[in-house]
């Protein structure tokens, strides 16, 4: 199989109904989509590596879904709409089964969210998936990482922790092994390697929400990106985060490890006025997402874990970092 | 130096003037940009791996331009004008000495066609990089590849062939080493590995070109997804074909190899009608670029390469591929 073939065979869709903004999908030497008039465009770029995002022997439907779903999760983030997305794809082999369950994987996640594939490159090499997704949205309403005001209330959607249970449960970690059990249930195993975009939830607070932002890294290094670009502080209540019941089995500290530094999470967490709160659990009905006030942006600079009591809590803020 | 800290360092630049359609640009969840009411949106993406398009001791700065001008070079191919790039970067190890070399080739080429980097993506991992870049064009101005007529004239920017001659110096090829001599030089190597982009002669022929394409696999493989979208045929007069004199102390064969399937060339070859000759010289000459007319596009299914006299010459139509 040629590459010109395997582009053909798993990522060209004849007979698949194209959105009608697509005025040229894949095959020339561009894309050409035709934004709605007035709007603004979103773009996001990630790169997913063998190794280090990914196990080598990971399902490659869940990949498919996994490597468009981070991107589409800076989208929600910003509360935009998905007009389309790119992939660049390194493979060391053209091996037919693995890309049919990639494309499948991919394509499934792309027509739920209306975000055709509309061009992409393929070369050999050591794996390496790159997708670029665009969205658009109208001026003004996009929620960006500088936008928190003091006195916000700060919210998570979903919960955090349950990835990174997984993931160190496939790492063969003994804590995670004790609490979970010798089999890794199937819903656990989805939360790391079919992350769910909050699309409807993030198109939903615009307009609403100050700042926002996708959980990748971790809740309180994550958080930090927020407070950093607003120079603002924030006061997060530790009894007020979710917890998946998995999750409750876990001594304190790897719990909190899994819920504040876990990484993987694909949750939005934003700002809002406390005059929005109204606003806000309307947009969580509307989208069907689930939302959780944990905590309040001050003026005071540093991020404080409170307990029940309200006492400050130590914690190591401790995130993900390629190069660190 | 951290993932977060090597973004700053080499690809977030403070005080340098972003264009006015950069609504937001590198360090929040996604970019945002500003099209021309009215205007289509162009995409093109190309991923660059070390060891298959390039040589893992590639001057660093060569590589910044070159992985940036392969994606410039599809935005010319349409005629779309730049609006900016994003930049996914998988690196063995943080180099700060090849980052500042990589950053400086990158930028001083997107400064030079106002195509800001406004997003991106740093892993660990092996050598890879990922650019997608964005243009705009009016609608209905495309230069597609399904859009050559029978009667077009078949154009050729520039000159085809040193990149390939260089390519062959570089690996050591004996041919290649007898025509150029013992030392390979800056200007041939740089056909190599500083490709020009001709994206003012491609946006030149936007409404004045029926079908384009930029050269990246040689001519007679790229001309064949022209014909095979366009559904037609082509003679190309092998005597039209503008020949750099250092091609010309090759022997016969590997002279051809080099003009028609020789790679890497990025120079834009496209089709026209013939009552359009006189606005095809002018866009060259708008544009700075030396364009040659080398054939004509036929009924007749297939493409034939004709000598001096008129008689078809047999060829080894062969493209490069990544996966063949």
């Amino acid at each position: 199989m040629g590459e010109f073939e395997l582009i053909r065979r798993h990522f060209q869709r004849a007979g698949v109904a194209q959105p009608g903004n697509v005025v040229l999908g894949v095959g020339d030497d561009c894309a050409l989509l035709q934004p709605a008039p007035g709007h603004q465009l979103a773009i996001s770029t990630d790169m997913l590596v063998e190794g280090r995002h990914f196990f080598a022997d990971v399902d490659p439907e869940a990949l498919g879904h996994k490597a468009l779903a981070v991107n589409l999760s800076d989208l929600a983030a910003m509360g935009a709409r998905p007009l389309g997305c790119t992939l660049a794809l390194s493979l060391p082999r053209a091996d037919d089964a693995w890309l049919a369950a990639f494309a499948r994987g991919l394509f499934a996640l792309a027509d739920a969210h209306a975000c055709p594939l509309v061009g992409g490159d393929t070369t050999r090499g050591p794996l390496n998936l790159c997708i670029t997704v665009f969205g658009e949205l109208r001026p003004g309403q996009a929620s960006r990482r500088d936008a928190a005001q003091v006195g916000d209330d700060i919210y998570v959607s979903g919960r955090t922790g349950e990835a990174r249970l997984a993931l160190e449960w496939l790492l063969g970690t003994p804590w995670a092994r004790a609490a979970v059990g010798p089999e890794l249930p199937a819903d656990l195993r989805a939360r790391l390697e079919r992350p769910t975009p909050r699309l409807a939830l993030g198109q939903a607070l615009a307009g609403v929400a100050h700042a926002a932002l996708d959980l990748s890294d971790g809740l309180t290094g994550d958080l930090g990106h927020i407070l950093a670009a607003s120079g603002v502080g924030a006061d997060i209540a530790l009894a007020d985060l979710p917890v998946a019941p998995v999750l409750a089995a876990l001594p304190d500290a790897e719990r909190q490890t899994c819920l504040l530094s876990g990484g993987d999470d694909y949750e939005l967490l934003f700002t809002a006025p406390v005059s929005a709160r109204a606003a806000v659990q309307a947009a969580a009905q509307a989208s069907g997402t689930a939302v959780a006030r944990i905590g309040t942006v001050s003026a005071a600079p540093g991020l404080r874990l409170l307990d029940a009591s309200g006492e400050a809590v130590a914690f190591r803020a401790k995130s993900f970092d390629h190069f660190g």
